[in-house]
């Protein structure tokens, strides 16, 4: 899902003169998270339930829609699942046995549109009809042009609604044969959970780039979500992932489950940042437990770039926690809690007259003088994107911890692609691994030492299923062709 | 513009249990006022002072789309024009020197959706178009089914969202013909004003139900607006008339005005109760000043339905204030303001266990026993449609303002048809005059005596130009045949 | 009630480069209403009634405290009655038979505190206190130097709080002969509702300068309010005034009612600003009813001061209509409705850059072109203090009304002095009349001949008590001395 | 700061069926931290960010108030500090080179009262004191009583405002002097910050119950904080403890520090609950930095109370990391994050028909089962005081993480001591650890071992100064009497 034009509905934004904290973070980002229940009678509970362990996915925005078997029920907002459904009334109206949902990554800094709040919800001829995605279309300009041309017109700047259109402008029956053809015109990565009166149904792109996972209640209801700690959540069993190419219908009136597959078939291409950095330490992606993809990267990264007469281990918290414990276990150098993070600053401004540069990261992250002074420190990140975070943490812990010397290890290799399937990367020239060699970034970091984890040791790391792995961001090899050249404008047609 | 299905997005209704004060309000209720204005630097700021002069028309919600020659830009909201727009912050994004509003009828008790607050903005192979809609058209859903089955998807509820479809998917060039063609196809009532980049146009149906006017400020912007009153209040000189099947477009580059017209022709059938009730008293509307139609019909009524022995004259405020005097004129019976209106009673709620089964009328009428006390009372009012607030006024006057006699004298014909044409009134079984003759309703409203003005007295009231007036929901006669049967219902296709 | 030192715990202010359309009433503002009511089941439901009726004495703030007969229960805030009451829940924690309620009036432009927002509760060695006063005291800095030279300190700058002090450090038993020997200390304007657990109390200055009545409803409920309109609207029978000087108590057990009276005696000074402008026009105040004195304020003043060869006579709406109406009945001149005022600009702004420089004025009225054009027409208001709005009005019927002629006519003399009885008036300096003779002022505001109404005109219209009133802002005879010189500032002890 | 008898000004509440996410915790709660400046041009500022730092300390309001050198200003909010200042406008009126700031706890579940959030400011004769208290008084009612019984009023139901009271009764001079008076009264637990006009004090009571330390910006302004951490953000040096009874003011104008002592002396008397679970890691508290505690309490625990054949060691996050990586390092058993913490919950809400009995808990805390499964497994709890949530976490464990074995170990000796200093414990019939022996805890819990860290160990590990700590939690040896008993109600005097 991706928002590329100014968006058409926007409330009007503040002019905002003050620095979020939220820019200080220097991280790719993920955009959105799905989730989907049927035949569960508090299906929208589960749902709300299912969006807050998917909570890191994104935070701009969530929404439910549910249906009562004949006719759905929608609330979307902008910010956190706990703003959106402050409280028990807001999911009242939310009735019925199947409901999906979507937790919308939030675009730094820019002005948000409640428009493009997911699900989606149209009417067309056949009813209504929703739609909650993950992941990015890179031929959305192309598909935009023809569906303008036959005379579609579009109320979101989001590549979603496509989808929508695709499917009320195919011939085909039943809904899942709309459904076939509309996702075959589709290219990029794409997690769907759609909604109708009657159906719930969950896709997957044939390079299988995002996850998307099954599993089952208790009572039997059928769940659809990004990440299995949705369904650890709700007590829903794993049952396994959705394939790429898969499309799983199931029917609420006698929860029959249809599988079909997209004819295109594809290798499978399956976004390694989600081991990395997106999905939750305790979930289970591409059948591998993330936690322990994390600590094998900082174990490997030990081997492979030690720091020989380090004191201690630290993560940069909390995202380094388990490469920094896997970096201890392998190299025998003790762990250690040297930088404490604040989770209470969430929305806070710093005023511009602040004289101090380093405020907004020491806002979040305070060092622990005591554990770092006159330490040689081993500090875990688990990636570099700009780099304008990586020298203020270094900064940090030198000046106010009084480390001695500091050693950065990266948990990745450097990145040098942007994402084109559903992850929010700078444009290449801003990637600083594309202007500065590890050498030159260790000098303007202004650590120590600076030591990236290689992709051959990341990927033997991974193990098995390690040829399944999309790793564009590091080596520019994109299985699909990037997006056509921005040229094709939306709504460009040349009037007479 | 209505909004007839479920509204898709709406967010959570909470459970009324309380006695909203709206819902004291006995009269028919106008569905929206549309302005817009190109050739402007203050465009968004001329267009909010015109919403605040068309703010009796809907309470709401509010929106205004200005456009900066090359984009679209958008604020919409629920609520009165002075809510949406609570400070100058709110207007900042709204930049560029075009630009059109609208104001939404409040729905009595409904819960309101955001999605159906206007202007809707939408893109299509064209770029970006913006349209304002003052009527309700009577082939919405035949229409609605014809584009749903050649593929288009509905985002909203309201009939307004049909005609950027058929604009969409009309092969005509330039913009202004598409327009037409769209218009074309249109049946019942429209007054619009559409927005692109660099056009401002203005459509009015070939009956004129609704009003619209041209005028020009003396900067030479020009301004569209349903009432005089929006010229008024923005110094802008009233030009003309939309005329009825007018197309007017307005470039914002030279400020060239095209004219054009729909190719069917109709009788002018305007709508007589803009003058009755709806319009603001210092607006002219179809060419005549509704103050003076108001003051006419009560003039007439006092001729045609006299009240010999009555002491004073008062008006059910505000709306009854200007028959009041014209009766009070032409009867020589003294003008009074026997009940004083409450401007400050807007959202309030009455516990639902209050005892006092009149409070609702009584907390917006407050009676002025020192006026009232031992009289015979001619109480004027503008129209009477369910019926439910006359008794409620009557006991009023005799149990608080102790008056000894209350002649109720109402502006206007029985209303027996509903209106399809933009006016929200209830079906033809809830018009208490469709049940109950006129000594059966004035037993019922408990009043000593009860008098209509005659259709024909009206009509004579407003001299020229009677021919022209719509005057369906005194005479059933439809100008343009009522809607569809509901058989035919949205998103309907069966499946196979 | 008065606020004269800057709040302390004041909510943050918007910096406003907007033009509030308040400001553009050039009228005396009342200080406050007062309501409270013992013996009846839903008392706290009972005084937000009672509060709406009373919403024009004031409306930045609302407050109702509720006692359940052992603990008082309270609910304040900024704005309307319907704003800080927006759902029956609001008054859900207010239970209990006994409750008092304070409207706060607005102070154009001004931050608004919270805390102080009445009625104010306190706890004290015999338990907890509540208090609501209209009115303002003319010795509250020496008696809060006092108070604070004993060690009180003070968490408003509200001189209604030294009342609660003075109770709290008197030695007297009972509750009745605490609140007689506080009230003693107070000099000025104070009509005062107090409540304790068990008791609810009128109290009222010995000049009576302002209003406060008593009423009983069907089932036995004793009210107090400042006005009987609050007493109608709950269908509570008017008793009699609370006189000048007396304290009544009623108890929640037995409902018995005790009354005494401050040793003080003072001649009774009512204030006749309410008769011309505050009061609600079907109150009956100081035993009169207020539309029959600004009717025959109208009256008179075509008897003083005529206008021949006038067309029409208009109000300026909705202040000036009782004495349009008087005017028109003496003079024979007919009465028109020539301005219409708008409802629901309330907090609407207008950008600064505006090139508009009566907008403000037009906003809120809007002149009938059609009833004003080339007559001679005299407008009808009710007051001019800094006269900074009657040349906009003139303007506005000349050069929008196209009027010939305009003859302004003010329904009371002219204003030369400040209140210190709980009117905002402004200083001396600023009230045109001090600045300008009549002539003058015609030719300031630019009206073809200007009237006022003689104070001897005004007190034979008034009739009999007329020598009751206080008429010092017209004469500058003021009943008790003007407050000590600023120099005694509050908290002003020196430190050695 | 307490507040313990019904708010006066309650917000109405909303009756909660919903169980909060909140509940959910059982630890002991601090009760607010302070912050105080002078002599910086950034006063509101520098106190918006120390607010941030101890955020930890409290979240149900915040607010600062600041001196431009002659009056106060004040903006107090119900939230978190990044909610009442959601924006940089809101430090606007917060004018000056001295700020006070206070962070207020959240008494979960309870209404929230606005008129208890501090700082509280207050208007005596020697102008306007603003003071923030962090701590408790156990004498407040007999102090409250005996203010009310001279005549004072009170406005909130907080300890704190009796300082101010005594304050303002003081016969002393100058203000430092009135301040050791009052102070003197006192008796419990206080570090408060004052503010004046010219003039920051701050005091800490004889016992130095909670933490208060000073320090120095660059540019020479000076700070007091409840912990270092706040200086560490705002680069301020910290430069000592105030020390126990000690009071020191600073003048605005020369910037002078002038230091006394109160007269009473008491042994130091620490709460080593700061040390356990309020203090932020990175803070020296009482001299000591409160990682090293944490860590040498886990390691203690390891030795007197080891695990043999445990597999690993998880901390529950995030209170127990640093006594878990201490029991780890001392045992030598490996450390994991066995439980994932979500940030995101706040103030969410689960519906009370969840079948899920141990939902809540699960919404907050993950198990990863790759790390837990077919593990024996040793839990570091900082604490246990109602036992509510311990017997979740080991289900939690057990069966989502299918562990072998779970062996609680709790970094602190059993509680059953209410605290009367400033900490928000149950009554001591609600303290688990008052109703069953370890053995059968350990039943209960549903743990195959559980072990407390015995009071020597603790102090043991706490090393030099073990002496000065408070332990009544542990030992029930209250150093100041208990508070009078509830007989002695406030406003309790009884009237004739």
């Amino acid at each position: 899902m991706r928002s590329s034009v100014p968006s058409l509905r926007l409330p009007c934004s503040a002019a905002a003169t003050q620095v979020s904290v939220f820019d200080t973070d220097d991280k790719p980002h993920e955009q959105c998270g799905v989730f989907g229940i049927i035949g569960d009678p508090d299906a929208a509970q589960m749902c709300y339930l299912g969006l807050h362990a998917l909570q890191h996915r994104g935070q701009e925005g969530a929404g439910i829609v549910s249906s009562d078997g004949s006719a759905l029920h929608s609330v979307t907002g902008l910010g956190l699942v706990s703003e959106v459904f402050s409280d028990a009334s807001k999911l009242a109206p939310l009735v019925g046995s199947a409901a999906i949902g979507h937790n919308r990554y939030s675009t730094s800094g820019a002005a948000s549109a409640l428009a493009n709040v997911q699900p989606f919800v149209a009417g067309y001829r056949f009813g209504q009809l929703a739609v909650a995605h993950n992941g990015n279309l890179v031929n959305y300009r192309s598909l935009r042009h023809e569906l303008e041309s036959k005379g579609s017109i579009f109320s979101t700047t989001s590549d979603t609604e496509v989808i929508l259109h695709l499917i009320a402008t195919s011939a085909a029956r039943p809904l899942i044969a709309r459904i076939v053809e509309a996702c075959e015109s589709l290219s990029g990565a794409f997690s769907l959970v759609f909604l109708t009166a009657d159906k719930l149904i969950a896709v997957r792109d044939p390079h299988g780039f995002r996850p998307l996972v099954m599993g089952r209640r208790p009572n039997g209801a059928v769940v659809f979500a990004s990440e299995t700690s949705a369904l650890d959540l709700i007590s829903a069993e794993y049952v396994r992932e959705v394939n790429p190419g898969e499309v799983i219908a199931v029917d609420v009136n006698d929860m029959l489950i249809a599988t079909s597959y997209l004819l295109t078939r594809k290798p499978r291409k399956s976004c390694v940042f989600e081991h990395i950095y997106f999905s939750s330490p305790n979930s289970i992606i591409f059948g591998h437990p993330v936690h322990a993809s994390r600590y094998n990267f900082g174990a490997a990264l030990a081997r492979e770039s030690p720091a020989p007469g380090a004191d201690i281990v630290i993560p940069v918290p909390d995202s380094g926690l388990f490469a920094a414990l896997g970096f201890a276990g392998a190299s025998g150098v003790p762990f250690k809690q040297g930088l404490i993070r604040s989770h209470y600053v969430g929305r806070s401004f710093i005023a511009p007259n602040q004289e101090e540069r380093d405020l907004a990261v020491k806002l979040k992250l305070a060092p622990v003088e005591g554990i770092l002074a006159g330490k040689s420190v081993v500090v875990i990140d688990d990636s570099i994107v700009r780099g304008t975070t990586s020298s203020k943490i270094v900064r940090l812990i030198k000046n106010e911890g009084k480390a001695r010397e500091v050693h950065m290890r990266i948990a990745c290799p450097p990145i040098v692609g942007s994402c084109y399937y559903g992850v929010d990367t700078p444009r290449a020239e801003e990637l600083i691994s594309n202007r500065l060699g590890v050498n030159e970034l260790r000098q303007e970091i202004g650590c120590d030492s600076l030591g990236f984890l290689s992709l051959e040791s990341m990927k033997g790391a991974f193990g098995e299923g390690r040829h399944m792995l999309c790793d564009a961001c590091f080596t520019r090899k994109y299985p699909v062709t990037a997006p056509e050249p921005l040229a094709a404008e939306v709504g460009d047609e040349a009037e007479d």
